[in-house]
């Protein structure tokens, strides 16, 4: 996918040069996870094909998948009504999205009575995932 | 849905008390829209069963459908791994979550070569939807 800056220009930064971005599964439509992009790991991200994020925490650019094995194949790349907000249609590689170890980071269901229920299981022991190789 | 603020708490806000949420189409888990809650916007949404956000520009509670009649019956809450980012899987009434009168707000396909094309058609004009009643 060419990654030249004039659809970039279009895309609306907030005051810390980020925007959210959504992953959805693109076959089953189920909502993957959430995170934020820079510049430039949106421009990584049609560039490569397989979903860049930014990391606030460790402020770095984060290769989904880069220790863990689980990219995010890129099928499709949205953009919403007011250019503030990205969604990714992806390729789950590994069929996990989720540092815990599950499909999908939405796994808290609120119940009736007000409490938060884990509704999907764990796939594979974090230990698992992230052990040294 | 009981509101009781045991489970509000395990929700983690943001330095502004703000929380991302997006909206998926409970039926066909399409992505519909993102905007931002507070902790009175989610214990509305919970209480009520119809999306409340929090309107960062205009700085007040947003009762989704409250001037477009488009509200969102919500049928469950979702919560991220981390509990800051909420999901809602709704019923988007009339079939128009985007105030540009789309199905969805993330109508702005990347193309190959590096462009945005507008892939959702315009179901209603938004000057019928917000006109005067």
């Amino acid at each position: 996918m060419n990654a030249g800056t004039r659809w970039l220009n279009e895309v609306v930064w907030d005051e810390q040069g980020l925007l959210p971005a959504i992953a959805q599964d693109a076959d089953t439509g189920e909502v993957l996870m959430f995170a934020w992009m820079n510049r430039e790991a949106l421009a990584l991200t049609a560039e490569r094909g397989e979903a860049v994020y930014w990391s606030r925490s460790r402020r770095k650019l984060w290769h989904k998948g880069e220790e863990s094995g689980h990219i995010q194949k890129v099928r499709e790349i949205r953009m919403d009504c007011d250019g503030d907000v990205i969604l990714l249609r992806v390729e789950q590689v590994g069929g996990i999205a989720c540092h815990t170890g599950r499909r999908s980071c939405f796994f808290h269901k609120l119940l009736g009575e007000g409490t938060w229920e884990e509704v999907e299981p764990v796939l594979k022991d974090p230990a698992q995932i992230y052990s040294p190789k």
